[in-house]
């Protein structure tokens, strides 16, 4: 089996790494446009060659892991190069734009919208690890658009991967993922960025961390050149969110201001229940 | 050595564990006024007996981790209850207030103000955990004011738990722990009170979780009794960082709203030296 791997970074080299582990006598083929990261894939036994995109008419599967603004400039020319039983997968954190790019493109067939909800903060082949993708769920979006055998193909990867599937259209996957993951890495950075702001000795900053900052604010270490074309897709949903978070933010401080310790306290109690909507047991049903 | 305990949750109760790894032979007596608390810490091996104020006159050491609204009511008269020679050690997250409260008492050389900055989202006796405090940082107020005999037991101690000291005033505690606690904690909560208004479906932010949101919300599972007392007790410095966060928010949202995602990135990537500050290595000195 001939598997691509467009863009060898911590998403893309874990993909790469359990591949290998799954299908041992696979061969692994990588391509980014950061020459530095194929030679650093190949140095750490994640990809088997380095390659370009005349590969691509001989893989069975392509892995697209690049950031979401080159993902949409990309994906056409991929589909263009690849063969009629090539499977191409991506794992872009947008889903409505690169569905409308290729909605017409005569290889739609080939292609399957995926976005596999795992990652650290940590980016570049090395810091990919195996089982980065054990027990995670994979949003696929428009699943009826790929041919069915194609279908088949990359559903027997994800299982390899040990993943949960869910299947969502592309506008509600946006909607959400804006909640539950762009409203986060947004929260951490201005959190990073207002104590940065305020503790100019930064020593105070380290000592203090252990009184929970330092969970909170992981998030602020992630990639701006992944992000940022993640905000600039989903701009109209993330804006959304970001208005609901501060007037959330504006009403808690008005409870202080209003000494109404009371609600203070409600308001921390109620939310409290993300402790068993984490764990996965709901405690209300919707 | 008789060391009293007086709150055995998370903080108290891991003290306890460790004091007893570091002094085998020491009495340690537990006071919690939830009965249950001290009923399940006996069962756990957490402490040796129960006990009351009367224990007080004869104890070495009194370590208080208790609610500060409990603290500041507590204080004065455990320190009318102790023996001349105890040194009585709390563990609030809050200073001015509790400085200010027992600044007249005839006892005060027997208090050291301290915080050890140490704790996980779960609270009570089963949460209590050995090496809790190793390598965290313990901020201690107007040493200057404790009996110098009673500082150096107290710092046998913190030293026996691997502790790193800072001293520092009570004032500028308070404020630099609004920034680097306190506000993480709103963040937190906030955040995810509005996943969860929005997100009827339980389920899907469970399965979409993986993508960061559950570091970021993991402050949200905090103790409502525990926090908003020291949100009271802090309100000012706390609303003043509450205002700056609210601020840098709106002003991300407004580079998203001008399309302005050059500066979008330069966000990102000036906070990311959170990275470099959280691993104690300070890029620029101040």
């Amino acid at each position: 089996m001939n598997i691509v791997v467009i863009g060898i970074g911590l998403i893309g080299g874990s993909f790469a790494k359990d591949m290998k582990l799954a299908y041992p006598n696979a061969n692994i083929i990588g391509i980014d446009k950061n020459e530095s990261h194929t030679t650093e894939a190949l140095e750490l036994g994640i990809i088997d060659e380095k390659g370009d995109y005349n590969v691509l008419a001989s893989a069975d599967v392509v892995f697209i892991s690049i950031p979401v603004n080159a993902l949409v400039l990309e994906l056409p020319k991929i589909l263009d190069a690849v063969g009629d039983e090539t499977v191409v997968i991506d794992a872009g954190s947008t889903k409505s734009l690169i569905c409308k790019v290729i909605g017409n493109h005569p290889k739609r067939r080939n292609f399957l919208a995926s976005h596999p909800i795992a990652g650290t903060e940590f980016s570049g082949p090395s810091a990919a690890i195996n089982g980065l993708y054990d027990g995670k769920t994979n949003i696929i979006c428009e699943v009826e658009k790929t041919a069915f055998k194609l279908q088949e193909r990359a559903l027997e990867l994800f299982q390899k991967l040990k993943m949960r599937i869910r299947y969502m259209n592309p506008e509600a996957h946006d909607k959400h993922i804006a909640y539950v993951s762009h409203l986060s890495h947004i929260s951490s950075f201005m959190l990073g960025k207002t104590v940065i702001e305020k503790e100019k000795n930064e020593r105070d900053i380290f000592d203090m961390a252990g009184s929970g900052f330092e969970s909170t604010v992981r998030l602020a270490k992630s990639s701006p050149e992944m992000w940022t074309p993640i905000f600039e897709q989903n701009k109209e949903n993330v804006i959304e969110t970001l208005e609901e978070y501060i007037q959330n933010l504006e009403e808690f401080k008005q409870l202080l201001l209003n000494n109404d310790f009371e609600n203070v306290y409600e308001e921390m109690n109620n939310t409290n229940r993300i402790k068993q909507i984490l764990k996965g047991i709901p405690l209300t049903k919707s």
